[in-house]
């Protein structure tokens, strides 16, 4: 039997006719609906099939008219190796990815610096920071005690309602007291995991994972388990649960199921309703941190994890902060039914959030503005991402590899011959570019030979420059 | 030898002039000046001890000409009696204090309030509404990217340098980078408590004390040591060294020094200075709540614990949120030696905070509107609280007790004959009056018999009223 789930078979067998030319350039794709006749399969597998397709790049998708076969990428660049996914995992040590992290950082902030492709968001110049302003303004005008009178318990109301609202696109059917208001995404993270574990816990994460929750970890005293991930469809369920059957004592795990930080994955809805399950059947909780949803190239619909809870065993962690108002520290989630403890935790570790940003950000995201912002912000971030990775497939050595996700702002790559990512973040540094190395992304020395590039800033000479420089990095060090 | 401090002996014997009307109404006290002559004692003595008089009501302050024998005052209440602070304490139980203080919580917000005197804020009108909304529009217009880039680390830099200059009027030289902005107190007691402590560890709080950071330990899995205070000079020394040498666990101390909440003592100089070389001593972590120095009425400067620190042995934790914006969520703190572990965990928790606020409360607190502001709240919570305390006098039964603190927002009243103030909470609530009853504030049955009632507000008809009703309530369940 192919070991490969069925979207992925389906998949190799288009990338066939595409590369035979039986599919020529332009062409259009069978329907989702033809496909699901032609080969016997479901809804989701045809639009999972389309969707790893468009991730890889052979395809694109045309409002209202269907899939495409998409001129040859000049980007020809192998995407990272899939882990291997059937190893038992061994718990890593928690113990000291501060210290790895905050090196780095120290590093950065001590040398002056021209080209930081070190962060995860957006140039300003993408964000609404006139509206906003505005909408500040009319918020202060309209409620003149705004500043001296105390914030409502949860969040504002107006504000809890329209998240709720926007959430059902996710497939959560959420009332606004569901909601509680948090001081953006790692708030959010930092309560969640308070409230399902005690110090000295077992977490299950991505790996690699965001260094920010690897440092969340740390502060509270827990332990990460990394579960290996790859670059299409994220986490492996199959590894999960075999870690969940080895360690009885994993109290949480934590999944980034849209545009992982730092590999660009997107779960499928499958991945997804097994997850949910897997960690319902073990009584693990599962905490989805859902910052990017939003920065998804597809015109497929997505559903968060949370879609398919029913016991309230997931809780689902968002922000605006990437997608709205990096200027705003404006985060929310659900706590299903760890909500009461969560309240509890968030009077005790800030008390509520001011009410002003989220009465701005509320009046801005209830209007069509936003939609068209978030438009926008994708539709700029998509030629940044491309001519980034075009940039580095033209100028790094042969056998680098590269993810090319399906949106979001930064791009995972792999150097070659093992390279040590540190002597490249040094390096950069001494030419004034600030990268992101692998090392930060793991407790492990697992992604010693990765970077993370920001694709953020619109792509100018000045970043052409650098990548070219890094360029030159790489290969002098990979000889 | 006389158990008591100097300064209460200075301060009996004035007490026995006045009484004796050796010392008239209206009368001049001898100056500071020449007590130390008369008496051979230090500055610092014959400070403590015409405050001490001037807190319990005896002498008032006239600007540049000393202290007046006061009118005879009308309210003529005992203070509670100071505790015992020669016995050993007991390691109170710190499990089920958010349980006891969410369960009245949840009761008051669950039924319909008239008058609310359960707070420690004042009324939004005794704030610079106006103001702070002007300067907030300045900031957002001047910056039209605030709300779009990235937060600068540790805090907006003209906002650390006034706090930086204003700190030295409590006797604290610091600089700029010393300062690491918080969400409110709360989020600054939360990350010093974090630094200095493992779940598990002891710490030693005043008793009574803030059920917030009661709330803190407990979510923080601490336990809290509760060391006797009294309503004068705050907690005693003596009681804390006895709970040093008994028990070797204790960690940290957490201590008000200026209006404690709820009793409203001013620690002296004597015994801050005491507290900070007993607590280096003793490698014990020392962390200073300074939530309302501002609030103070008097004309002697304050130091705050931290002037001592010559180790970086305090941790000092403020807040503008009670005295200049209950809308903003502005707390900042001087973390001395654990200064990178803060940074650190400020980081993994809610990261830097927003900076538009703090760019218009430094707007604010840099010119001279601020100690304006700070005049006027405080010349009008003194008459309200003078007026509560009046109504008090007259209509709760023979036998209450009540602070007079020297400013501040709250009155601790201690009700006859051991009367649980749990039935006044529910009694008033009956008649839509919330009071803050004494069991929040420890996590002993000790302060069973208190209540805790606000002067936040202008004193209206209706709370008049209230306290009325509320005494009525005490004389019939006292019977
Ligand atoms: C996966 C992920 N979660 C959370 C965050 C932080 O979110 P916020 O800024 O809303 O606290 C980041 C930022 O890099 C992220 O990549
Ligand atoms: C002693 C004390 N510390 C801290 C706080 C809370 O401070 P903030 O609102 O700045 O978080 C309070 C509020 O009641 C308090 O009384």
């Amino acid at each position: 039997m192919d070991p490969q789930p069925l979207y992925r078979q389906l998949a190799n067998h288009y990338l066939g006719a595409i590369k035979a030319g039986t599919l020529g350039q332009g062409e259009r794709m069978p329907s989702v609906r033809s496909m699901m006749r032609l080969h016997d399969v479901s809804l989701s597998t045809a639009l999972q099939t389309c969707r790893q397709l468009e991730s890889e790049g052979w395809i694109e998708a045309r409002p209202r008219s269907g899939y495409f076969v998409r001129q040859p990428r000049r980007v020809a660049m192998m995407p990272p190796e899939e882990p291997n996914f059937g190893l038992p995992p061994d718990p890593a040590q928690y113990v000291g990815i501060h210290a790895r992290v905050s090196d780095f950082i120290a590093k950065g902030r001590a040398s002056p610096i021209k080209v930081n492709l070190s962060g995860a968001r957006a140039a300003p110049e993408l964000y609404p920071a006139a509206q906003l302003k505005n909408a500040a303004i009319r918020a202060l005008r309209r409620n003149p005690e705004l500043l001296v009178r105390s914030c409502p318990p949860g969040g504002n109301a107006q504000f809890r309602a329209i998240l709720a609202r926007r959430a059902l696109a996710l497939g959560m059917v959420l009332s606004p007291d569901d909601i509680t208001i948090t001081h953006g995404c790692i708030e959010a993270l930092n309560l969640a995991l308070r409230a399902v574990t005690q110090p000295g816990d077992t977490v299950a994460v991505e790996s690699p994972t965001f260094y920010g929750l690897l440092q969340i970890l740390e502060s509270l005293g827990l332990r990460a388990l990394e579960i290996p991930a790859g670059t299409g469809s994220g986490i492996s369920i199959e590894a999960l649960e075999l870690a969940m059957q080895t360690y009885g004592n994993i109290k949480a795990v934590v999944v980034v199921p849209h545009l992982q930080n730092p590999l660009g994955s997107i779960m499928t809805d499958v991945s997804k309703q097994r997850l949910v399950h897997l960690c319902e059947q073990h009584g693990v909780a599962l905490i989805e941190d859902d910052t990017y949803s939003a920065l998804v190239e597809s015109e497929v619909p997505l559903n968060a994890l949370k879609a398919w809870d029913r016991s309230g065993n997931v809780i689902y962690c968002a922000s605006l902060h990437k997608i709205l108002a990096p200027g705003m520290r404006l985060g929310w989630m659900v706590a299903g039914k760890w909500q009461a403890r969560v309240a509890m935790l968030k009077y005790a570790q800030t008390r509520d959030n001011e009410e002003w940003s989220q009465i701005a950000a509320a009046e801005f995201i209830a209007s069509t503005d936003f939609d068209r912002h978030l438009r926008r912000l994708r539709a700029a971030l998509r030629p940044q991402r491309e001519r980034m990775a075009e940039a580095i497939a033209a100028g790094f050595p042969l056998g680098t590899r590269m993810t090319m996700p399906q949106g979001g702002i930064t791009l995972w790559i792999e150097l070659p011959h093992k390279l040590s990512a540190k002597k490249v973040f040094d390096e950069a540094l001494r030419h004034q570019i600030l990268i992101a190395p692998g090392s930060m992304f793991s407790n492990s020395n697992r992604y010693d030979a990765f970077i993370r590039v920001s694709c953020g800033w619109r792509y100018s000479e000045e970043i052409d420059d650098a990548v070219r420089r890094l360029g030159h990095i790489v290969s002098g060090l990979a000889r």
